[in-house]
């Protein structure tokens, strides 16, 4: 089976053309039936295609002039949907000319243009935003809402749980993955309302593809205890960024530290292979691509920053997504849950 | 003029009786002037100030057999608060007995039985749970509320800020702390209608002494560029946690690193004094001491898990608010910012 080739937005993201020319030759070196959609522009992708001659006749080019903004507001960027490099890449999505999408640009603006053209999925009220972080085990955890969404009630914190289930069982290769309700306590009579009863219909729901087991607190997320972590867009976004800042803060701090006297430089240089592993094991690059689920069509948010190995790491996410049919997958559990419950799970407002 | 004396509930946390009353007597060891109101078991008591000469003629002991449990719920524990050491460390506030109350115990417990017994000041409407956090720079950041209420409007979010300012002049000695509200971008049209609407009265206000600097992101709490950080108690909880869970989950990745081989150990051996530097910046003993603050008296939370010196640390933490007068302190502030509107802030009711 020939996979469908990915559209990649050749413009966005801090790096620009080069690097997301070199990260999509890279997934092929890896990959070599991957196919490939370049949008943007036509001279200078053509310029950084040169340096990778394993993209001829695997690359076709869309040529466009304009480029949605870093700090662009969504709304205003969406009424160039039909001229920009992010929105024609995400419309070969939904007409059919590309099976998924990469961008580096603007995640706000990316998820209204994903929106827009490909339309949430039956049975799916909210598309979420799903990024990978690493933990002390082999396995990374998924995290979910990390902003598509300011809030979110049960309803949509359980549609969360099964999207992001399915994408664990495609990228972890686990059968059940192991979902939890991100809170601020795990006693079942902690946090809000909505919490409370997301938790208790994923408690009663039984034929889910997945092991439930209650609510995680924050500082536990990176501990490889739990597969995926589920929760609103807002505290997903503020738990993500804690993170991603207070290891950023410790290996500052180390650097500082590192430097501080002769001493401490010889342990540093002597000490580098360990080091240097730990340096691997945070770099976001290892764990790039971030996923809109729950839209009909895959579409990749990779970080502005990363190189050309964290974007091929972002394709190589799109097409596992895409040969293993996720959308599909999330719309046969979710009429699992539909079933098992006698009824699809009713709408509880958030309190 | 000789400063009043300080409870301590003898019998919560972790560690037990002879932590509490060591860091006591640490605290006095820096503080000859320090009084003790220590509340537990006499024996047990009497038994750990043995080792401390310095605390005779310092301490009085409040005998009780009660405890409240780690585990307990705040709502059944509530009903112990004339029976648990934690509650007569809190009545003793209340009745002038003491000026201040530290306790390791349980938080939601310690919250609500402060509340019931010294009720929340005039102009607040709801305490919050406040911390300090390490920085890149010298001073700490401090951060509320953590967990003391699931949510927060816009008015209770100006009043914070307001709580958070005037311990930032006490703790930090800054004249105008650095003051933003917890968000999930910067611009102004990101986050909740509460968090727009308290930017927007934060700005308006001319007079507070504080310097509002609009919104901070999670990965800019540790940068040491804003003073005091305003969030709502389930946001704020989820950033603490996730920037505690973080900095473990980096220092065990480094721990694994070390020892992964020969050479790794040898740097360790070598860079000691690097890592150490790191590892005393990080402890949470040096910037133990949360308050609750917006109560009719000073309640100071120690960490579960504190050590002596970390116990200390709360009770000089008690001690400065009790000298420096936060309570009548926040209410100066408070009478400003009505005064700068020209009437008291509007209920902005939550979108």
């Amino acid at each position: 089976m020939s996979l469908p080739r990915i559209a990649v937005d050749a413009m966005g993201g801090d790096e620009g053309v080069r690097v997301m020319v070199e990260g999509a030759a890279l997934a092929r070196r890896r990959h070599d039936k991957f196919q490939f959609l370049l949008v943007g522009d036509e001279t200078r992708i053509k310029a950084a295609l040169e340096d990778h001659p394993n993209m001829r006749g695997a690359s076709e080019i869309l040529h466009c002039d304009d480029v949605v903004g870093g700090d662009e507001l969504p709304s205003r960027a969406l009424r160039r949907a039909k001229t920009t490099s992010m929105g024609l890449a995400v419309n070969a999505v939904k007409e059919g000319r590309a099976g998924a999408a990469v961008s580096a640009g603007n995640t706000g603006a990316l998820m209204a243009m994903s929106k827009l053209a490909l339309r949430t999925m039956p049975g799916i009220d909210r598309p979420a935003l799903a990024a990978l972080l690493p933990t002390l085990e082999e396995h990374d955890v998924i995290m979910l809402d990390l902003g598509a969404n300011t809030d979110a009630d049960a309803r949509n914190l359980v549609q969360f749980a099964v999207m992001g289930a399915a994408y664990s069982r495609i990228v972890n290769g686990f059968e059940k993955p192991r979902v939890r309700l991100l809170n601020i306590g795990t006693e079942e009579i902690k946090g809000t309302e909505s919490l409370r009863d997301a938790a208790a219909q994923l408690q009663a729901a039984t034929g889910l593809a997945m092991q439930f087991d209650g609510f995680v607190e924050s500082d536990k997320i990176n501990r490889g205890e739990v597969d995926v972590v589920v929760t609103d867009g807002f505290s997903g976004n503020i738990a993500l960024k804690a993170i991603e800042g207070a290891a950023r803060f410790v290996t500052d701090l180390l650097r500082t530290a590192f430097t501080s006297s002769l001493r401490s430089k010889i342990g540093f240089l002597v000490s580098r292979p360990a080091t240097e592993l730990l340096k691997h094991h945070l770099d976001p690059n290892n764990h790039n691509g971030a996923v809109f689920l729950g839209l009909n069509g895959v579409v990749v948010k990779s970080h502005g920053s990363a190189t050309a190995k964290g974007v091929a790491n972002a394709v190589e996410v799109a097409a596992r997504l895409l040969e293993d049919d996720i959308t599909n997958r999330i719309a046969d559990d979710l009429a699992a849950l539909g079933k098992e419950d006698g009824n699809v799970p009713e709408d509880e407002a958030a309190e």
